[in-house]
């Protein structure tokens, strides 16, 4: 299908509404790292934080706009998705290789979120994320997840689905994501 | 955390950008309902579909906003879920189950993704969607899935992260999910 170009529709501070062909979006120029990150002991990273569009406190795996640092726009996306790593859980990963990458909701927004393994962890501080984050972050037993996301989905949490996207590729690693 | 009212800053004719403390987001007030359903022979029904906000064409589980057909307000979340399903797949569900629901991106958006267990299906119509849709239809076997997936990752198709999600769930069923 030939490609048309948008139609700025408003630009706010951080986001800026388009419309393409009649169909109004969200354009996002920043993709999403999101970080696949087990310890060795076989706990799943997790953070937990307060989302103001939601009004809840969400439970994720970490993640981080990459590029939108300043000062840091040159830092590739595996960089960035490591310092937002470390900065999140206090978690150093020893190497990082790139998943697969996914809009999140493709009806409404061009943002995509870029799927990263952290593996070689080593504890190097203990997390909660930049100054303008308040950060709890979970290790969960891989044999404990499952009941412990129930649990925390029924006090009232929200959990992302990027999580159980996560756990599938965990049991059925992909052959390769990076390549588009 | 106290709740605080939301400021608009501008109004679409489908979407709204609104701010909270400081906070710029999309306002989405109808949820989208996604359904996981297997056919008998154990096959996964997938949607393709052209995404103008990304520019892709994606596979993703079949899904419908609920609430935003005219004359339609008042059919329950379930009902509209089977009506999506059957619109898009020509799958009739005989039984349909609330099952997790989730912020698709908690930090751009107040979007809720309610998924939605279809059983029991019988082949009822071609699918494809609406008046304003154009829909294929896949039933991809589930020893074939991850494969299948892969391949149309490669050759530049978007792929729906809710897929993953519904997979993990097939795999590890949930207690219960509806009430939260």
């Amino acid at each position: 299908m030939p490609k048309s170009s948008a139609k700025t529709l408003y630009t706010g501070r951080y986001l800026v509404l388009n419309e393409r062909d009649d169909w109004e979006f969200v354009a996002r120029h920043h993709p999403v790292a999101a970080i696949i990150a087990w310890t060795p002991n076989d706990e799943l990273l997790l953070v937990e934080q307060y989302r103001k569009p939601i009004e809840k406190t969400t439970i994720e795996i970490p993640a981080g706009l990459i590029g939108d640092v300043d000062g840091s726009e040159q830092e590739s996306m595996l960089d960035a998705a490591g310092r937002e790593l470390e900065e999140e859980t206090g978690w150093r990963a020893g190497s990082l290789k790139q998943g697969m990458s996914v809009p999140t909701s493709a009806g409404l927004s061009s943002e995509y979120v870029i799927f990263v393994w952290a593996e070689a962890l080593v504890q190097v501080g203990p997390g909660g994320g930049d100054a303008s984050e308040d950060i709890t972050v979970h290790q969960i037993p891989r044999a404990e997840i499952d009941v412990w996301l129930e649990n925390r989905y029924h006090q009232g949490y929200a959990i992302d689905p990027k999580i159980y996207a996560a756990l599938y590729w965990s049991q059925h690693p992909p052959r390769s994501h990076g390549a588009t």
